[in-house]
């Protein structure tokens, strides 16, 4: 009797632990709102692809970040490392000279091209050249990358944007898709014609890039009451490009339909998060298309490739605070990437 | 009683239900190639030498990186640490010296000479006598390497290839054998005198770089069919070089056998792992040639090289892919050579 009542303790004592191993501590915030919650865990779980041993270096994806100035280097290294942490194969990053060495120091896993230029360090008769220069650099790239990121730690350098418009000109040519995302926003919102119209761009922005984005494009103040049809509208106006607006909860659209993504996430706003966004946004994209003609009802990749990203980063923020709490900063929200994917699509799953 | 029976009976369903979702479950993927399959653990436990304290600073070998460029750092920086974290002593880099400060920054155990120059730095009118002092420089050091590591990071800058071609004219003419990957690849098959014939180069390509391979060297495309045949005869046409083909096995043949390595092994396709791999080669190719007069039968050191260097890495990036599923980076792979190497060959074993 003593025997048995002891064994049942050791063995709920090893529940408790295991449980405590498995579980999310924290619980997901469900403050969904009502209608446009997307199912966003098997958003993700049908467009993950499933690894085997067959696969070659590459496949799981390959990734372009054109971002990085004098200024800012950590931004495009979230970014870029996000991609890898979640599972592409290879991440690129294009910045300018003085902060390549910055950005390759913080990884040997990345590969860092300086190539681009801030207007100080070009002579007015040199701009043409180098800008060409710049050009003809990305595109011997161009081809083989399944998804770009424009615009973490980018700068507003006049000269630069002009050179990114030009690499967007041509991503867009080579129907290379595109993910959006701060000085990048703001070329864009400056700029429209580089993303009207093309289905493949996903914009990301965050309040204040939002409000810009709808008083240039709707010509009004954000409305606070009915965010959603605005959005609709907004992405329509746009061309149908899809808009993942940041937030309480983040609201995804296409111009065609709207969901939200409402579970997890952190209290915790610490710069460079939206940098994590818009790296797992590009590789979900690019799952997505790869996948988007087998999943039943057939949908917008880049809507999926929104909802996915939104999803992972907010279970990964949770997870992050849980552990941290106030001092939670990007990096370890980063660290992880890895253990929310796998807890929301073990490797081992079958689909 | 009874309800006590019950209560351990659902705890115990509860512990195997919770320990099977905790567990690793990607075992050792054993799709051997019968017949050629290595006896590889042996031979890497055969080649790997006993430690005593009597032993001076290099014995375990003195490894050489020619690699690292503007583009690429990281690549040099994993198949240099590789050496060391698998036993090798010293570990040098020779690359750009654009390169030098960031390879030197992940790192203060390797010691890097910024010494390589691309055509962007060098003046036509200059490029002879940097490439005599370029080759002055590596030449100084070459006599005191054990092994050569051509190629990770390497780029194709045209006058960077053309010094390291004298580099490795010089390393063959010293004896000093070498492992040849990535870049260094492109280089050889595009001048396949380079070492053609020479029983101490060891070439590791991937699946896009065999390809190359076999189109240059056998004017044909690759035999998905028997592919041991045509490694084979790939091997002895470029004169019983060894050749290492990378994949789901990975094959080894110097011309005159073949062998295959299938255990283990990741899913995972990060870029970066070749480098470990190149790494890993050169220290044991070193290892085997210290004892290759003991073993029985004789063996072609370039052989048992290429084995243990295969299946140590494959071991690696199966303990990091269990511990860190789809987010696992060369990074990873790198920390787990140590335990591997430990878990096959223990520093305490009897031989």
């Amino acid at each position: 009797m003593l025997g048995y009542s002891i064994a049942i303790r050791r063995l709920q004592c090893l529940v408790r632990f295991l449980v405590g191993q498995n579980k999310n501590r924290l619980h997901s915030t469900m403050t969904t709102v009502p209608g446009i919650e997307a199912d966003a865990l098997n958003v993700l779980r049908s467009i993950t692809p499933t690894l085997d041993l067959t696969r070659h270096k590459g496949q799981a994806g390959k990734i372009a970040v054109i971002g990085g100035c004098r200024e800012y280097t950590g931004a495009p290294y979230f970014s870029a490392i996000s991609a890898l942490k979640i599972g592409a194969d290879l991440s690129h990053v294009f910045c300018t000279k003085d902060a390549a060495p910055v950005i390759k120091s913080y990884s040997p896993e990345l590969i860092v091209h300086p190539i681009l230029e801030e207007s100080y360090s070009v002579r007015d008769e040199d701009k043409r050249s180098i800008s060409a220069k710049v050009l003809a650099e990305v595109n011997k790239w161009m081809e083989r990358f399944d998804c770009l990121v424009v615009g973490p730690g980018l700068g507003r350098d006049p000269f630069l944007l002009d050179c990114v418009s030009d690499i967007m000109k041509h991503a867009r040519h080579s129907n290379v898709p595109m993910v959006i995302d701060g000085d990048g926003l703001f070329l864009v919102t400056n700029c429209l014609d580089l993303v009207s119209g093309y289905p493949l761009a996903v914009l990301t922005p965050n309040v204040y890039e939002y409000r810009r984005l709808v008083e240039k494009v709707l010509n009004c103040e954000v409305d606070s009451q009915d965010g959603t049809e605005q959005l609709l509208s907004l992405a329509k106006r746009v061309g149908g490009v899809t808009i993942l607006r940041k937030g309480k909860s983040d609201l995804i659209s296409d111009g065609e339909s709207v969901k939200s993504v409402s579970i997890y996430g952190s209290p915790r706003r610490c710069g460079g998060q939206g940098d994590v966004l818009s790296g797992s946004v590009a590789v979900f994209l690019y799952w997505a298309r790869q996948r988007v003609a087998e999943l039943e009802p057939r949908s917008n990749p880049t809507m999926l490739g929104g909802i996915a990203g939104s999803i992972l980063v907010r279970k990964a923020a949770l997870l992050a605070f849980e552990n941290k709490r106030r001092s939670t900063l990007t990096g370890d929200i980063i660290e992880c990437l890895g253990m929310s994917l796998e807890d929301i699509c073990p490797v081992n799953r079958h689909r």
